[in-house]
């Protein structure tokens, strides 16, 4: 049944509880949406365009296979996960990263992506204990950025240059993108990502389009259908890789394998593919931040996925995270607002 | 002028521009108050108690110097600044917090806040490079709680436990936080803070109201005002001691010494003093965001400070601070809400 909350006006997403008291709260727009564009469930404003930000690596990856450079390199699940990931920089995120690079007789140097310390915590403390300083690979973009260079090399394309818009690789990408939102995208809705390619700004709803289809492969043509799917079980098979140790993409898709497909995006964007239910979820917290998104996506995913959803221990954590301080004294709890799981 | 808008809506203090579009959204609630309670600005909800979390700390310092203990010991500037501290965890921090501790003929085993790793990613790198572990005086509160346990040593208190409400230390600091904001501290608004002391939720009115006080003087006893004014000369004198490399309130206090004071806590409450103009700010940021209260407190400063504060360049770059992406690209802005500034 579709429910629509009034267009424009932001829903509580998750509170912060200090003790008993709602210390801070999180409110943005949640898009459910089946794989035919049917709105399933609408609440805020799903149709004023937001950066989908990295959200739509998994998308953006679809050329690596469609154009045959995957097999062309003999790309491995692993590998593939890694395109889609924004990981954290982990040893066995560098070496997956340099091992793609290496396939096409490259190294980091081709990397556009810039450089930044790892984003988990302890693997940037053991590199400063190491007395290396990061590299590109340990950029959490960094296999995105492998796969796009993989794609160039596997068709004799220079890569230099890959991040602009115009550059063959980042076209073929764009055009992915604008086909599976079923949204141009074009310089008027283009801004720049934190990683230096573009991401254009798409309503809510055209990226839960674009997940509820990444998922069932229904209304994409064949070759595409396949690339998803491979994509799907790839990141399903290495889990780690999409962002690693503690990440809420990791620790769902530890959980649940085949079933959820979700992805973080910087300031506070989710999405979820749910292949069974046939289903598309994006959220946009308004304030940005990515606490208030898991653990409303943490809820939606418990209300739409099915069974196995709606049991998983893991779901049920992330719905409800403790906050302890730093003598480890439980003071309090993040958790999704009660209106998420309301069944009506 | 008095100014209030509709109490309990939130208003906007800051957008996150990526290129041109508004990415996030911060909002919230404003006092501004003068040291007789006379509210001068209200925006959203001013009378619902929020956590003042670390905010409060110079007011929580007041008995380290109303006691005697500060006298007694010989406490420096630098030392009463960082009594007044959330810092960072330089080296700078970590010695004069050892150096109060020193004082009593104590160490860090003494200190009851927890242990966490420095707060200013470089200085954790560089502890990490060192191959040393972080101990208390790390934490970002060892200075005020160091300042604690001076208190109860200097009067023959044993300070084992003095971060419970019932240690006499914690009940002389709960009734002065209960004077300056005129606000009864009881169990019934007590929550555990970060570091393990209690923390009360108060109206964002009562705060700015304390700092008003805390500001001028005006309305305290002679001891009391005497103390606030030591204590605004030690911030001014020591600036670097409160945040530390790149924080607000460093930043803004380097550039304004004793015309502005201002404390950040944690959960996006910022406060500030102006002593020339006679007036405490509040803000809640809703959603816990520092960023979003941090570009509205400059504006206000700028708005409410008098010529230095609206001359200020420091806090024009902090009213519209710049986000640059991994490769040095100018992506976007963190800027105040435009109505802050309105002086209508």
């Amino acid at each position: 049944m579709t429910e629509t909350a009034a267009t424009g006006a932001d829903v509580p997403l998750a509170e912060v509880l200090r003790g008993e008291r709602v210390e801070s709260l999180h409110c943005g727009s949640v898009a459910v949406v089946d794989d035919t564009g049917g709105v399933v469930l609408a609440l805020g404003d799903i149709e004023t365009p937001v950066y989908p930000r990295s959200t739509t690596k998994a998308l953006q990856a679809l050329p690596l296979i469609e154009t045959g450079a995957a097999d062309h390199y003999g790309l491995t699940e692993p590998e593939l996960a890694l395109a889609c990931a924004s990981h954290g920089g982990e040893p066995e995120h560098v070496a997956i990263a340099r091992q793609m690079l290496g396939r096409t007789g490259r190294d980091e140097g081709s990397l556009e992506c810039g450089v930044h310390w790892p984003t988990n915590v302890a693997a940037s403390r053991a590199l400063a204990a190491s007395g290396i300083e990061p590299c590109a690979l340990h950029n959490n973009c960094s296999g995105k950025h492998a796969g796009f260079i993989c794609t160039a090399c596997a068709e004799n394309i220079d890569p230099t240059g890959y991040i602009a818009p115009d550059h063959p690789v980042m076209r073929r990408v764009t055009q992915t993108l604008a086909e599976m939102t079923g949204v141009p995208h074009t310089d008027a809705n283009r801004g720049p990502d934190g990683c230096s390619i573009p991401t254009y700004a798409i309503p809510l709803r055209a990226l839960a389009l674009a997940f509820a289809r990444f998922g069932t492969g229904r209304t994409l043509s064949a070759d595409r259908a396949t690339a998803a799917g491979r994509l799907r079980q790839a990141v399903a098979a290495a889990p780690f890789m999409v962002s690693g140790t503690g990440g809420f993409d990791t620790l769902v898709m530890q959980e649940l394998g085949t079933k959820a497909f979700t992805k973080i995006g910087a300031e506070g964007v989710l999405i979820a593919s749910l292949p069974q239910a046939g289903l598309g979820i994006a959220i946009k917290c308004r304030d940005g931040a990515l606490r208030g998104a898991e653990a409303a996506m943490a809820s939606l995913l418990r209300r739409f996925g099915g069974a196995d959803c709606a049991a998983s221990p893991v779901l049920q954590s992330l719905t409800r995270k403790e906050l302890r301080n730093w003598n480890g004294i439980h003071v309090g709890d993040i958790h999704a607002a009660a209106g998420l799981n309301d069944s009506r």
